[in-house]
């Protein structure tokens, strides 16, 4: 019951003030998650660790945020059998085009579940999503979220 | 046991040649899906029943496909507490670039799970991903598929 | 004659900013309008109730701004008779080409009249200009509007 | 009330077979159009003229089709106190984005409603939407169409 | 002799601050010029009077400045046997990419010559380099200006 | 007077399909042109000279086409003061995008006139123009060829 | 000396049709050459053990091609301290901008050299231009290609 | 040992406060470079001798940076043997698309070495990885590096 259904890994501390808000949601769901800064390029043995070692764990569902060429959610696909959610992030050139082409454009057999750029509350809500496909209480958060929404 | 778990909607005939690959994929995986032609804009009433009914008919993952102004993804998961995954269709004129930022860029709340334009094989693999969170039996499928897939 | 001719809609409150343009262009041309805001993704039932019963209520056109995956417009249109006015959102990241390519894209069967990106102001002036067609009242506004605007 | 209510201009005779879906959906819908080959550039005399006599000769909407840097339907627009929808031609090189944006971009105080890249059917419906705001037999028209639409 | 031999126009006074570069320019190589804000929208019938009768009143090279659905270059260009420069005003949403298509994709049998996205003082030395192709004079002052840039 | 007054230059033979329209169309008016195949990155000594002795060879204006990153008409640019315009080639991958924008964005100081992608005869007609700047008898030529298009 | 100096990596066999202009080039250079071809994302094993142990099996410059999602260059060089030479595969649905900012973005501490999209040629000459940084040898061959190539 | 090993060259003393990363990032790993300013439109000649003459004085990489229709990579790669880096600038406008298509688009025959928009330190990396092909002191500075980066 303690442990993190959700792992959380992120590109770079830069991305830290965006992907704050996939924390945030699920703690207000109540979804336990753990999380991680490790980049695909400058610690990918980490990464591959991390990857491949999130079922034993427990960890039902991953999210990666990363930005430019961002090959952090496709890494992590590579080497788990999990759900992977990319959330691209805004880039200060081309506004995140790249990060979002260079996630959600996987190539078959490994897709990543791509929402849209600095959506990182909405891959918390995805995230509770899929962990409402085996949880009936999950689903239940959703229903009430959706309700909440509606009426506000 | 022989119900279908996954939902798959498009929003027009012409999307068949690119969507049946859901159904083959999910086929191969042993995964039961259902499958209909519903469009947005022409059949929103239609759309509105399918997916507001879908948790009660068992359905765990719902896979929409839609090209152009491809709204039917959003408008799915703005009627259901399940995860839906948008697979964008390549257009003639934009490339399908149209339909993937119609989808991919869901506003705050209501997320789609975003795969590659014409990435149908892929939203199968995600959608067996998605269902294996909360049956073992799926991840293995998974697993195994991934195991296959690097040593051919 | 005291019932709004013009409804307007939006996704977001944060929109209003940029459409209240319309509201004050459609007063300073004499025509009456009612404003809403509702999400086609948060607040479907809502969206859904008041496009289709704006023929009952006496509106004519109607006007929906939305930003990034913007499928207001388009499930507006889906659910009424009426011409459907969209105004893209300029958004923060790829500018308002999302906003745009997902109202303008809009498949066979259900248009709906795309302005330019935040052209709220234009769309109170195609509203005044459809009103026109069939009541030449507006159509002189417009001819006013255009001598006053070559003439400043 | 033999006269036409629908004036269709195009940039080009190679338009035709893309716009000559606003003629037979228009046609199929029973309203009577008149329609004219000439180009913004290259015969700027001509389309003054068209666009200026418009009202006189009992118009109530336009629809303009052009390419590239489609400036027809802003030309038009410049011209007539009329509702001026804009079709733009899906090109060879930059797919359409080219004259998706010469068109829909209009600068404040002259709006086009403009419609997909080559959604010449679609702009017959909103020609059709818009003379239903002032003549109830039009937007019956448009009912019944989306009645057989959401049937088939 | 001391009549303007360059006319400049621009669409809206807002381009005037980007457009000033074009008169500083021509006026440091000698040039004289005549400066008018008219839009190709607003304003049709003076910019028609003004680019009918540029030859007659002595103009040789007319650079022509607007943003958005920019028409005014190749609306100038439809009623002139002149040379016409175009120069796409950057915009807030999408750069000027859209200015800029509006601008250079003109179709065949009306050219533009355009410049880069604000590239007003380029005009400037574009529309003396033109003159220089009648008159040694201007292109010496060209070749000038070419050594001090080298030098600098 | 039999001496070429345009310089018509293109970076690969593959060109030649869609530039050898510049030359008919120049003979049509009346205007004699020399022809080059040369690329600025393969042949760049062989660039600089015939760009260099330009104006001594008695060219009033030249015309360079290319594609990809096509450097072509900057390079010319660079090594005379005569004005040059920009044919960019469509590409078959980004369709021309990234011809037009490496001949169009040319930075301050050295502009180059760009017509649209493809534009040859454009660019043929835009050389004529310019001519007609210091010669009657090719603006007489341009008046004649708008009031055939006109009439056709 | 009969060790191969250049690795090639391609994500899929449908890459060779292209990346096989990689293996010419080197072989009229003289430059000798080996070829995988595993996926970034199906074989992340195989690519990180045949990245990590380059250097040891005396690989100088590793050229890696793919598409879409282009991972494969980006992951290859967070495992070896060679320069990695990136072809983007051209795409059917974008053109191959999804692959060239997915590879060509790379973040700050692990450059990937890009070329030009499917630019498999370029690779190998780039191959060798690094090559004759450390041995003159393949300098020359690159003076004497360069020099064929002014001639042609 | 004395003598650079690294030119580095930019279009404009405005591009000085990103390149300025190439020098700095150089001096870290202890590899000597020289620096200078010159725009391959402006300063044409002085481009093509630094170029060409950067051989004989013992360069073995060249960095190159520059904005909007970046030429200068490219006219640079026309005139040496020597691999050369380009670092397409960030524009105002286009966000740096225009730079990067300008500069990684290069044509068969002559590559450059494209790096991200504004990735001046990833340019110096790859430069010193270049060099670590032909001495292996550099080589083992980049293995180093990397160690360090993946341990911070």
């Amino acid at each position: 019951m303690s442990a993190p259904l959700v792992g959380i890994i992120m590109g770079s501390k830069s991305d830290l003030a965006i992907m704050e808000d996939v924390t945030k949601q699920l703690e207000e769901f109540g979804v336990l998650s753990e999380l991680i800064v490790a980049s695909a390029h400058r610690n990918p043995t980490q990464v591959h660790e991390w990857a491949s070692s999130a079922v034993a764990r427990g960890i039902k569902v991953i999210v990666a945020g990363a930005g430019k060429a961002a090959h952090l959610a496709g890494v992590v696909a590579a080497y788990t059998p999990l759900p992977v959610i990319a959330v691209p992030m805004k880039t200060s050139d081309l506004g995140g085009l790249d990060s979002l082409l260079s996630m959600v454009q996987m190539p078959t057999g490994v897709p990543v579940a791509t929402v849209a750029i600095n959506g990182a509350k909405n891959a918390a809500i995805l995230a509770t999503q899929i962990l409402g496909t085996g949880d009936e209480k999950y689903r239940r958060v959703i229903e009430e979220y959706k309700v909440r929404m509606s009426e506000s």
